[in-house]
């Protein structure tokens, strides 16, 4: 289903034109506009889901095949080292464009890393307790 | 297959202790001991792939789907606002463990965001060019 005002709906179905490097009945991958890295690619499925949580089965179960595909094909063609795979959820996580994407991202070298975040100490007793708290909320 | 001298083989198949938040037959998901925000948990398989590239089909179409409930079980039990689903694909990338892995981070309205990558200007003809040379790749 798609969204009326959702621009990525409008990208992923082709009304809006992109720099597409696969297209098939489900997904749209495109270069991102704004990439962090040149060759910065982004899935999107041609149905709306906001986001993660409300992807369906089928898209769960297929976007990390394409993203594998996509991976292997930066590594191929743009000679790059390595590649993450990111998928933001919520304003909160970074996620500008409410309709479900995955960014694959290339990485090389001596290279800005994807992942600048600051590592935290951990304390046991607390450790225990989140785990505790997210394991009674699965 | 596990693979000796893998400590994420160890914590996945329950050989070094970890905080684990869930448990099956193929995976565990543990809170990370270095997290970037307090909750911030690995899904680990419990079989060994270096990285996504090697991930068998299984693993590709199961994977998400816990990342689906984690995130949710986040949300509900941490009161964050969001999360973040990243997978680092070789050193060039951030990755430091070599066996596959997915973060799921909780964020919060007003703190940290993931995902600090500068965005590069793109210019159209470029865009093209790499797009070309990802989808002949494919």
């Amino acid at each position: 289903m798609k969204k009326d005002d959702c621009i990525f709906c409008k990208i992923a179905n082709g009304e809006i034109p992109s720099d597409t490097v696969y297209e098939d009945d489900k997904y749209r991958a495109i270069l991102d506009l704004s990439p962090a890295v040149k060759g910065h690619t982004l899935i999107i499925p041609k149905d709306h889901f906001d986001d993660l949580l409300s992807a369906d089965e089928e898209t769960l179960e297929s976007v990390l095949k394409l993203a594998q595909r996509i991976g292997a094909a930066q590594l191929k063609a743009l000679k790059c080292d390595g590649f993450n795979v990111v998928q933001n959820n919520g304003e909160a996580a970074g996620q500008t464009v409410h309709h479900l994407h995955v960014h694959i991202i290339p990485r090389y070298n001596g290279g800005a890393k994807m992942v600048a975040w600051e590592q935290l100490k951990s304390e046991p007793e607390e450790q225990q307790k989140i785990a505790g708290e997210i394991k009674a909320a699965l």
